[in-house]
């Protein structure tokens, strides 16, 4: 036989056992150093995507397969989380959340404004850079949180909802820019946009857990399928995935809003279905996010320079803002709430991606743009770790429960 | 704000949760109504694939994302169905397990042959075709006998056994006539294959269970991750599926055997993480072998006729060819052992394509054993129910294991 004949079909088919095999050990090889370093674990996950990345060690590549095993990761991981917030507990935060979040977007987009329009990029870049650097990326505090079993600290619950709330504000704050950058001014849409936004939320936030918490356990009494609840359970997932991306929100919003319906009619065995997958696919989630490090903003003292600049942006202004929105709850679980909303995500680098190709944003922009979204990501869990340190230790006791006034 | 220009946003990250939704939703729809009807699930679950596809509806294509998780799929569901299978109970069998897979190779290679040649195939042709359709696929096999609860039974193990040895020769078989093919024998290289492949089958399946058996409590104990023991049995399961792919047999084989590796080492917990992993991808895997249906087969009577001829070979002589292999368990465990071992998988689809690419398979005998590959698949289900049919329901008391003298 010759083996070259063949060589296609062998080197086709490892690719994929071959790329899971690089990415999750190497991913929970880097979080099990970190942690004997004290560090949390998730850091090494990111760090293992840029040490085996094309930046690094050039192993593994981005691809279209990796970029969806992350996309599923980070949805598995948000339904994850979802099922462990109860809808009530969420609602009595939503006012608070809602001023977090709103003071979160402003700060960002003025502080990136300022920084960009000092250093003199084009008024049209720096208002498009600024907006797509708005929007919290929930995914890594919110692995952060159920790691250290905080999720149901208030200040965690009020985390949560801010950064449902955040995607929608920052939904609306692309509308108005992306007419502000076209010239041209269409209420009705803009409207409608934010309209159809707002509509999706409220409604499955509001109407979902009364909806399945009639109709699982009916369909699940149904169903002659072995595991029918967690069959209805995804389901219900890619369903509210779906209509959240079709309403202009990130699926992992809907995976979100999909698990916090279901946070009542699930079963143990059921959650320990989903951590299966969350434990399969999370890992991929944090090493792509790795994996899309560009190290080319180094090239240049000056882009070097910028990248820094609007790195603190980033980070300062949710630490100030969302910290500011929640100083009634005191000092502490301000600067806690205001670190969780550091993290930023694909939805940063999909408006950057998309102002490229519009020809808004040039190319180094957008290496800076990327950089930062996973510089703010990777950093945000050493700080999450040192203003939650009173709980560092999973399985101690649970956290005293906070009271909202 | 212009939609039209966010437009290819929303759409392209629709795409994936699209695809989970309609093709997740519809398999276990239409498992569902099968499961009414009767009749196995699984076959619903094909068939949607089927109807959803590009013959019927049209909804969801083929695609590189779908791909991915069927074959991710496929391998969960041979590494979850390996955590039930001991080691030492499957090498009891090994012995009747290689007559009934070298019989079965046999009479499958001999009867495709005789059928082309009958009908006037190219000689190259005829071979490579025969080579293409000798290897069993136990995926499908594998989740009918696990959602019945049937896998401590004998014959349950030949199968599991078979298949395994099956893959092997089905490997030495593809390796002879690629040299027939190509007119020059090269003895070196087709010792070298099969050493290879033979070498690590045997290592892995000999040494594999000690070694794990040492290796990961030991590690387990070290680690300080949650979930150690998931984890190591996730990366011990990409390691096998990488090298079996390397040692030129196919990816699920390594998967079963780091789940048999694995077996006495996992505790119900670990069981559950990784039935989660698998319930949410054997559906792509079963509804992705329908989206791959190609109904062209029935554009010419002539075409049409040969495909079920083929399909009647591929058949017959693995129900005739394992099931004389396995004679001596009686004629009722001989016709379970020789139905289970018809479907047909990924394997003799990509050997065909590696044909169809070398231009010894035309277009339409690559469509041809493309249908008979899923036909295979889509009536095995049915025709196990009804040689298992005393052990219809799952959960009643365990069968009677059977010994063997």
């Amino acid at each position: 036989m010759n083996l070259g004949a063949l060589g296609f079909l062998i080197t086709d088919s490892a690719k994929i056992p071959f790329s899971l095999l690089v990415v999750f050990t190497s991913a929970k090889l880097m979080s099990e150093i970190l942690e004997r370093l004290d560090q949390p674990g998730i850091v090494g996950e990111i760090l293992a995507g840029v040490l085996i990345g094309p930046s690094v060690l050039g192993w593994v590549a981005p691809s279209d397969f990796l970029s969806a095993l992350a996309d599923l990761g980070a949805m598995f991981l948000l339904f994850r989380v979802g099922l462990e917030v109860k809808y009530s507990e969420l609602l009595k935060v939503s006012g608070a959340a809602a001023i977090v979040a709103a003071l979160g977007v402003i700060s960002t987009f003025g502080l990136v404004w300022a920084v960009l329009a000092l250093w003199g990029a084009p008024p049209k870049e720096t208002i498009f850079v600024a907006a797509a650097l708005v929007a919290t990326s929930v995914g890594i505090t919110a692995q952060v949180l159920a790691a250290k079993n905080l999720l149901a600290l208030a200040a965690s619950r009020i985390i949560l909802a801010a950064a449902v709330i955040d995607d929608v504000l920052g939904l609306i704050v692309l509308a108005i820019v992306s007419s502000v950058v076209r010239g041209r001014w269409n209420l009705l849409e803009l409207l409608a946009t934010t309209g159809l936004a707002l509509g999706f939320t409220a409604i499955v936030a509001w109407w979902g857990p009364r909806a399945v918490g009639v109709m699982v356990p009916r369909l699940n009494e149904k169903l002659r399928a072995a595991e029918g609840q967690f069959i209805l359970a995804l389901i219900l997932m890619f369903l509210f995935s779906v209509l959240a991306v079709y309403s202009g929100i990130a699926a992992i919003v809907g995976a979100f809003l999909a698990g916090m319906a279901l946070a009542e009619h699930t079963d143990p065995h059921c959650r320990d279905l989903a951590q299966g997958v969350s434990d399969f696919l999370v890992p991929f989630f944090l090493a792509v996010i790795g994996l899309n490090v560009n190290l080319s903003v180094f090239s240049g003292a000056s882009t070097l320079l910028l990248t820094l600049a609007v790195l603190c942006a980033v980070v300062f202004s949710k630490v100030l803002g969302c910290g500011l929105g929640a100083i009634s709850l005191g000092r502490v679980d301000a600067l806690r709430i205001g670190v969780g909303m550091i993290p930023r995500g694909e939805v940063c680098m999909a408006v950057a991606r998309l102002g490229l190709t519009l020809g808004i944003i040039r190319q180094s922009m957008y290496s800076a743009v990327v950089f930062v979204t996973v510089a703010a990501a990777a950093l945000a869990p050493p700080l999450l770790h040192l203003v939650f340190r009173d709980f560092r230790k999973p399985g101690v006791p649970k956290p005293e429960m906070y009271r909202l006034g």
